[in-house]
């Protein structure tokens, strides 16, 4: 069953640690909202009417045209347990609408998850492409493949004048939101993170933690991303974003670079004793092990600590969060015992 | 020359970390305040009289009977370097006063240190006797044997009714102060440090920090030592501190079970994250790392860390005193610069 070949490592190619400007960006997401022109929207659609979204969805996945760009399965959500649900979520490729929220929820995945098509979430589909590094560009360029394919064999509910209409106002037009994953810790330790986030807001951007709206930027990652979706051309969306990210890139770098001379001791003291604790502790909390591992990450970048792989601060930044933790060992686990097994599982990775 | 000979290394007898309750007791002290009658105490003397003390100390040096015992060097405060004179220091076998306020300090002492005859301190002789572990009966033996030797050959200011008379008031009588150094950290992590100290002073015994009067409790370690030296014999004040320790080891102990059982993982966690500290830090002051050595050495009494030496983790603590950390690296540092040595030195000596 497809649902049982499910991929619980942590191992999305987002997560490879590649990439361009990859010292400091993490990964880079388009997502399209898109509703079939003569089924209810979601909001509004009866098991019955999920079902042939689905359907229609199931019958391009057997499509030449898509075939061409990699091969694709579906998983109905359904078929998943509650933890395979959870993991999923964390590793970014299904949100908590489509889990809690959906009728008929499924998620179309490709190989290496850099592509993930929510069915049935808010919106009939939620194309998104999800790349290592800043591709924000590249990643505009696949989603909108993928998209004509589907507009191709369905026929999109589309305004002339809005553009795509979707479930929620705030995504009407493009349908688009673009975001980049980015990690900041130069910028938060010289305390010049506030002013780049308010500078940010006022260039038609949000700005979110690793886990999406409402989330606290755990880890000194932040996730910004274009507040617009009307009016624009997707081109003009990712353009403005990428334009951002490389402000904040120069800025970030010029940040580490200060760090570094002028406080070099300290910032290594920093990074080494962070690197300490995460191969020695027994006990740590998921907030902390962000914490530490950003620690250990920017180290890496700065060439203050060898032989880590910075892939695996990512990969350990997903593993150690609480589902993923627990279809790790297999077991369902109090907070406390997570806390032991995070410390466990750190360890481990770290020392191989 | 003597002077030039002098052991710098942190290696004399009391740290070797053996002998009786070496898991709890460090060190034990046995220390005699003599003067000799004809010549004025060391407050009054002038430098003629205390190169006259320092003559009739010398002559005793060459007794076949004192040979008997060890072989002995006599080195005079004069011929050390500031610094030589602070490692003696931090060693324990010299006081502040003798470098401070003395004329015509000298010390005299055996191969391996454990023998320490301070000459012109506030008294003409301090025989002090230093051992590892819980051995203050062992120390008054030998203390007494020396003194012996001493007094057959000088005749000691003695007074029928007060006994032996000095300097100060306090060390009138036997002229006796035992002592012993404890490492308590269960007793502070569960908090009944406080009324164990205070029990522990209507016994007539004083609680000091490692580096005497004054100096606070640095890493765990409480020197425990009589406060009366009249109208006692020194066998009833070696019993009576002797049957104290035992009884505080005791408390130590069980509460060492108490949190191996009651909070295995959260000390576990504590002993681990302070040895990764210390194997990784690039900086630490004084203060952190005496916590973080008796956190390791916990760790390694309770059998929680593996592969430490517990002897390496007391010469730390002394190696990385200020004097001991410029006369490792050869060179005046500044705190800056001595918190960042420090770091090195416990990371090299950790990993060796």
């Amino acid at each position: 069953m497809a649902g049982k070949s499910i991929n619980l490592e942590a191992k999305s190619e987002w997560m490879k640690g590649d990439g361009p400007e990859s010292d400091i960006v993490i990964s880079s997401r388009v997502r399209l909202a898109r509703n079939i022109r003569d089924i209810p929207f979601p909001i509004l659609a009866t098991n019955k009417h999920a079902g042939e979204a689905l359907n229609r969805v199931r019958a391009v996945l057997q499509s030449e045209e898509l075939g061409e760009i990699d091969a694709f399965r579906l998983i109905e959500l359904d078929d998943l347990s509650d933890l395979a649900k959870r993991v999923l979520m964390e590793k970014h490729l299904i949100s908590p609408a489509l889990v809690n929220e959906s009728r008929r929820g499924a998620v179309v995945l490709n190989e290496n998850e850099s592509i993930s098509i929510m069915v049935n979430e808010e919106d009939h589909l939620r194309i998104q492409i999800l790349f290592p590094g800043l591709q924000v560009k590249e990643a505009w360029d696949l989603a909108s493949q993928i998209d004509d394919i589907f507009e191709a064999k369905l026929d999109f509910a589309f305004d002339e004048r809005l553009g795509y209409l979707t479930s929620c106002p705030t995504n009407v037009g493009t349908g688009m939101r673009a975001s980049v994953m980015m990690h900041l810790p130069a910028l938060v330790m010289t305390q010049q993170i506030n002013r780049i986030l308010s500078a940010i807001s006022q260039l038609g951007l949000v700005v979110r933690g690793l886990y999406g709206e409402g989330s606290e930027a755990t880890g000194n990652l932040f996730q910004v991303s274009n507040q617009i979706t009307l009016g624009k051309s997707e081109e003009d969306i990712v353009d403005n974003l990428y334009g951002v990210v490389m402000q904040i890139i120069g800025h970030e770098r010029a940040a580490r670079q200060r760090l570094l001379t002028e406080s070099r001791i300290r910032i290594l003291d920093r990074v080494n004793r962070s690197f300490g604790i995460l191969s020695h502790a027994a006990v740590i909390d998921s907030k902390e092990a962000a914490q530490r591992l950003s620690d250990v990450r920017l180290g890496c970048e700065l060439g203050l600590i060898r032989g880590v792989d910075p892939k695996t601060l990512m990969e350990l930044v997903v593993m150690t969060q609480p589902a993923f933790l627990q279809q790790h060992f297999g077991e369902n686990l109090t907070p406390e015992e997570r806390d032991v097994r995070r410390a466990e599982l750190i360890r481990s990775k770290l020392k191989a």
